[in-house]
């Protein structure tokens, strides 16, 4: 299945045990497609099992959004793999979310890895052709960072790439996208400031205020933060508006 | 530190990571003593630490909340424990806590096991006989059910042993009490007649109606529903006009 | 792939981290099936790579041994699950362990839980049926205890089932197998008695010596007692001795 | 506590559930010291319960050996943690070592950090102080690499150092240790050659041939190599002649 870019994509599932974000349901009315917590960083196989059946009724793709197995630090902690090691977590993560995706006769739509894990692949090309080697086995794309290892590998190992645009996470004067440990509230204001210059394929603003050209096919939100649901929403008005 | 019967206490500290239920801050105001989780049901390091920080700020008395090594089913999920596992359990995590503890200069107030745990140990004396050695190497009292095996293994022990109310759980005909696996919301009326009830000294209404007598020292709330600062109010109220 | 009865089937893949029982490579030149663990009582994901890889390499079938999320306690203590965990938790290892075995080129042969997981879905259908509808789905067959649930709900819901006698654990009086948290040694002369007598028809001797009718398809082998390989080897003699 | 300089301490109670590596009780035999594995990297409550015992037994101090929370990498894979959060863990994993040592009438006798965590905080001051910070809570030395933050630190805080050989590990041409994720098996000629060396105040040999020379107070030795018991008898034999 093929979206029209842009399209929005959002991080969710990642709820553990009891403990859940409380946006999901209505980021599911927002966003295209979710990238689903596989257990390891966050979600459990009951949450998996609701997340996906939830995605299901409300027409979203869905793809595998595997982690390192760090609860405690939500998957946003490097964790120092040997090799190979990227290759397996990765391969048992999509797996396990494969097994609640084909018994809702549903199909894995991609691969985007989560947190540390996404922002080691991005500058390690030994371990993002780890990685390539699961979307090669799915035959479905990875969703990262244009000008990235995420990229020059994928196109190095002819596997499709999809860049991403973010809009709740600070990029450096470099272009280098900023991953934190805790959400820190985006202001709906500056989304829409930044998605409009996006679309217009103008530079977006750095950190520090330098200008900053970012290539993409969809745009990323995040589901942990409180107003999340805002700022998907004001992404979709932009869209919707640039349409 | 003795308190004054009857006073509240409440399970705190329960996030893990990121995922917070977030009422920890509110009933700290309105609490007398907390039971802090200590990382096997709920709890990691970080929180533990500013839990403790907390409720050495607010002044409130703090006891270990351990619980069955099940961060997916909250620790309510009873786990079949062979001979001596309970009370290895209960001591890893008691020391932990006690950890964090002392480094602030306060003092550990009581043990009360959580969820799964506390269930089984109030029907097993074998498994609570291993508990109360525990509060017996910190020369800590018991909180639990008077007249089960909690009350009846620490007067043979000669442990302090502090029974509880609860108002946000349903009892049984029996008396039981009634432990669930995710959070219902408490009728604030029912929690105000239930302890209104009881503070009188007459017998509470079970699950379905009949007439209960409840021998407490203390009531308990749950921080883990959403109306929880609402619950701990109304028992406070209730409380201060009976005083 | 059909395997002519009775064969040999093990549990493997039980090492965690740099741990491991050490007999996994010499039981595969004995045994015709493995069930390999799938992260949750034992095994991680590097640990499950290597023992499917090693499986293809000596041409044993595979199948998923899903078991309680309990490491410490090695998937022998039960958990009490509430409605729809079971299903989720095997669905969930069992695409884990898939994703492993395509990878490879091969294929899932059956489903065996694991441990206290075992047990509990022989004594109680609607557990089970949670855990068939998995083999449903995989197409595959369970692997279990004749004349219990794992039987009946098989053939309720049409699952092949594939029967099996133990050689390493005892069997009550009444035919009960009986579980333990630790292995103990097999007497390989009491091994060889007992295979001896059931591939005889005979009936074995259960743990007071009262006489017990087995039927069974497949003889299991655990992996984790110092002595499996002559275990294994001593099931294999008597085994070639019949043909 | 004080031990006579040079002694041998020796990681233990490293398994987990089933898994034991095989050699404590052998090794408890041989060293004087040991350092207790706390739930994180390895150890569970019944190991650590089992293994603090058995010291007592065998008149061995023990001192915390906490790690990172990573049971399939064995904490020893990096793990890049915010600040505060070393503070937390080792905290946390000395209390709960605590409560067992205290329970038999012992004492703490110092904290050595496993593994990775030891790396990191070998060449990082800010992450040492916190580390340091739970060694002045208990009033325990610290056991670490001289020439490192590990010293300067416990300097700087006051307190007290014991630095380390390790025999079964290679060191850099700059004298930096190699912490590798498995164990190579230590060939007893270099462990005699490299102790005879050091107690002779002469430079050892790191991997590369080069000379370096290593101040120590104690010699470590891993117990997850099969032929630990034979590396540690060979260090006390060269210990016992040169006294």
């Amino acid at each position: 299945m093929t979206l029209p870019a842009p399209f929005i994509n959002a991080d969710m599932g990642e709820g553990v045990g009891l403990h859940r974000f409380g946006n999901d349901e209505t980021l599911m009315e927002i966003v295209d497609a979710i990238n689903v917590a596989c257990g390891f960083h966050a979600g459990d196989p009951e949450v998996m099992a609701e997340t996906v059946r939830l995605a299901g009724e409300h027409g979203v793709v869905m793809g595998a959004h595997p982690g390192f197995p760090d609860i405690p630090g939500f998957g946003r902690r490097r964790i120092d793999v040997a090799p190979g090691e990227v290759e397996n977590l990765i391969r048992y993560q999509v797996g396990a979310l494969q097994s609640f995706i084909r018994v809702e006769g549903l199909d894995l739509h991609h691969i985007k890895p989560h947190g540390a894990l996404f922002g080691l692949l991005a500058g390690d090309e030994d371990r993002m052709r780890e990685a390539a080697r699961v979307n090669f086995q799915y035959e479905v794309p990875f969703f990262g960072l244009a000008g990235t290892a995420h990229q020059t590998v994928c196109e190095e190992m002819g596997v499709p790439f999809i860049s991403e645009l973010y809009v709740d996470l600070n990029y450096s004067a470099e272009g280098k996208l900023l991953i934190r440990r805790r959400p820190e509230l985006a202001d709906p204001e500056n989304v829409r400031d930044r998605v409009t210059r996006a679309l217009a394929g103008r530079p977006i603003l750095s950190e520090d205020g330098a200008e900053v050209m970012i290539e993409f096919q969809s745009i990323c939100v995040h589901s942990d933060a409180s107003n999340s649901p805002e700022v998907a929403s004001t992404v979709r008005s932009v869209l919707d508006a640039h349409r």
